[in-house]
């Protein structure tokens, strides 16, 4: 993964820098070291999208007063298999690991557990919380609205719904739970901000302008929408993820939803939803294991297409990726390793290369 | 909706058509009753492919023993939140409207409370047991493992998948709940076959042929496997329906999934997972059903697309189709209302258009 356009930095090393921004931000350093960890594994996952390149825009956030250094995250109301959880507009990642680890806790007598949150920030990948509960042997969901409203509901031409992100993991014998991490567009919008700079065309299912009607102009996709996948399937799923996610709470949606690159200044009030449901109140846990075994099985042992070497599980790739780049090292972009490099000259916390 | 293809049939009548269908084949008469409920609200609601065109198949499986016409569902074990439930080779939309029940049952004291189910069969829309919840100020979750395998999991050239369905219902102050019922391929089989009758090509994202490679032949596509939507997200997806569906309580899976048309004397030990969220446990219910009127508000205000009347919230469409066909009867294919026809005709039962 390294080439010249790649730097590869040691976890160790990322990991120091990270907790040096966030506590020069005036984030503890025991939640520092919660929002680094969760941040950093989806570097090493191989889900750049939602590692520390977004480390500029919490700093800022952090800085200009949008998210709470210091949040005191509480429960406002529960019952023994609920709760509303308040993040007191705490990063997205603290207040997903406590809301998490709140449901698991609240699970260990064996229930199904929902803990609705508000008042969060963006939270990186969904799958991180899903995970959490498969390592209790609890199926684990995670859902959440995202931070900016990038796509119209089917039909419209204004962007009043995220792409809203999902997970669900399942305990497995394997060294990683199976697990679904997903968001609701065709091509994520980075794709389109490429082609848009190289000044390529997009294939006509990626985005609509900003008319509603899909384009193969980039330039053009950029004011309009990214389209959900299967159409009108992803526009009502991403909307059911958003419902979820903030119904139960009181977490803004749809028009009240801000844009996490502006209005710095201002608080995102985003929701998210987390549930477990824990193995062994269904079955003895080693039945199930088995059933999760033999189905595994069945699918990396299906016949291969013509050119494919191997079948992954859901959770496979990210999970070898993190092993791989533990080893080597986490492979940075050169324009964001500079960009980090400066923000660290600014903030006083050295970036060190290894 | 009716024209020379179509026929209009009251719902009335073809209710009773099929309660005597089901008696004759063994089904007592509450239970006949509540499958029908079930049969017909599909074809109401204009998901003709999940209604009465299924009826030869389930008076197939009754007659040659595949299916149980007198099942004696039960819970296995169960916890205050949780239950294995055992729909003893019953039709699906029984075992699944009891299991449902169960669910809610269990939630009274507004407990987050899933039922997990084995034994079962094909049991019509998904979305008519997440609205059951709806009704009962309850967030529904629907899960099922389709009676046939038709995708390959990602990469891969062999039926190992259902097109697994879900649904989730949101209460509101609309007539409907907002409920979003999908399965995960990006075109229904169903569509194939028309194509492949008329001689005509394919889009290139339906279907791959039996090598596993996307191809615009229908009758290739038919030998091959349906492609999900958003490629492999859809194969997580339905994947991850797949495992909710059948590893908490047994049902089969992957190479154990029969085929709902063949072995019609064989069991299909179908797998369900329903879910319910009491919104009171979370939120008071008027708060939280504010908050739904404002999205919902938000989402039919939203600026519409040049050429577009009306946006519509997941569930809105079929609910007017199903207020429009309880008032104009059901619009059943001609060649569908000879089946049915004929079929009544063996069992003596006659098959009146209103």
């Amino acid at each position: 993964m390294s080439d010249e356009n790649t730097r590869l930095i040691s976890e160790r090393a990322l990991h120091r820098f990270c907790v040096g921004m966030l506590s020069r931000a005036g984030v503890p350093p025991q939640d520092a070291e919660l929002v680094t960890s969760n941040l950093i594994e989806a570097d090493l996952r191989g889900v750049a999208s939602h590692g520390v390149v977004r480390l500029p825009i919490y700093i800022k956030r952090l800085a200009d007063g949008g998210t709470n250094a210091t949040p005191k995250p509480r429960i406002v109301r529960q019952t023994r298999t609920t709760a509303v959880f308040d993040g007191d507009n705490g990063l997205g990642h603290l207040v997903g690991i406590k809301a998490m680890e709140l449901a698991i806790e609240k699970a260990s007598e064996g229930d199904c557990t929902f803990v609705a949150v508000r008042n969060s920030n963006h939270f990186g990948t969904a799958a991180y919380y899903a995970e959490m509960a498969a390592r209790h042997d609890m199926i684990g969901f995670s859902f959440t609205i995202g931070a900016i409203n990038h796509m119209a509901p089917w039909g419209g031409a204004e962007a009043l719904l995220g792409n809203n992100p999902f997970a669900v993991a399942f305990p497995s014998r394997e060294a990683f739970p199976v697990v679904l991490d997903m968001a609701c567009s065709v091509a994520a919008r980075g794709k389109i901000i490429v082609a848009a700079k190289e000044g390529k065309p997009i294939p006509p299912d990626w985005a609509t302008g900003p008319d509603g009607h899909p384009t193969t102009d980039a330039v053009e996709a950029l004011k309009g929408f990214v389209i959900p996948i299967g159409g009108p399937k992803g526009y009502a799923l991403t909307l059911t993820v958003g419902l979820l996610s903030t119904m139960l709470s009181g977490a803004f949606f749809g028009r009240d939803v801000g844009e996490l690159y502006e209005k710095t200044a201002e608080a995102q009030n985003s929701g998210h939803l987390f549930g477990v449901l824990p193995v062994a109140s269904f079955d003895d846990l080693d039945s199930y294991l088995d059933r999760m075994d033999k189905a595994i099985s069945d699918i990396r042992g299906a016949k291969k297409a013509s050119g494919v070497e191997r079948i992954y599980l859901p959770g496979e790739r990210e999970y070898l990726s993190m092993v791989k780049h533990r080893e080597s090292g986490v492979p940075l972009g050169r324009a964001l390793a500079a960009e980090l490099a400066e923000l660290g000259k600014q903030y006083d916390v050295p970036f060190e290369i290894d």
